[in-house]
């Protein structure tokens, strides 16, 4: 992201986020100061509406806002892409589709979700996302609390 | 909610927030079990673009998912309505506007919000929202760590 006090900057951080291969993550500026400078900077608006970014090879986690506490991430998924399902021991994940229709599977049930439709996948069950349309989808994801990492 | 294998039971929870009067709140079955026997229930669909209930005296937290780590509700405000100035020491909050206007205070800074659009409210920063509008506005929240009581 721009950092409102730094107009050119476009800094990029790299992240690990459990389960994920290390991966770019343009990161929120915490507590609302610039990494830079330690400036104090506007507040971020996120046009949920607009963030976006598909790939060819697999669905992409587009990061909207990320704290020491939780994740919320628009899932972009082309036809044929899936969140693989897995689970986290300690965390519970919120899916809300924002366009298309993609399948989501909490424990042994799976649903298929239009859009503003929400499912809770509760810490540890298993559960994933898959875009079974011809179409792309996108869901909002909320994620809490962070894994811890030793 | 109605559990899906209790079709006729609407059970009502009482339950206490940190800085909320004890109010009555429909729960989330945790971990999909069905609190009146314990038995496996189905995945809970909830559709944001109508899970909305409004009230003539103050702003109505309508919630959507509540689990031991974090709250997802829509606020439903009446023009005129708001929720006061106030910070969390532990826990982040996500405004993403569904409709109508709304003022969001993070800081010393407000935005006013269009429908998609979303702010954080890292912890410990003073945020609120406030519908100065002619119209009635909702927001999707998420909150998270659920703040933890002695």
């Amino acid at each position: 992201i721009v950092c409102p006090a730094h107009a050119d900057a476009k800094l990029e951080y790299t992240a690990q986020r459990a389960g994920d291969a290390e991966r770019s993550l343009q990161r929120v500026w915490p507590r609302n100061e610039c990494a830079r400078e330690q400036v104090k900077v506007s507040m971020q608006v996120v046009d949920i509406a607009t963030a976006r970014r598909y790939a060819p090879d697999k669905m992409v986690k587009h990061p909207v806002f990320e704290t020491e506490h939780l994740f919320c991430d628009v899932y972009c998924l082309e036809p044929g892409q899936e969140q693989a399902v897995h689970a986290h021991a300690g965390s519970d994940k919120i899916y809300i589709l924002l366009e298309g229709r993609a399948v989501v599977t909490v424990g042994d049930e799976e649903r298929e979700l239009r859009p503003m439709e929400a499912v809770l996948a509760p810490a540890g069950l298993p559960h994933g996302i898959a875009n079974r349309s011809k179409e792309r989808a996108a869901a909002l994801v909320f994620f809490a609390p962070k894994p811890q990492h030793g």
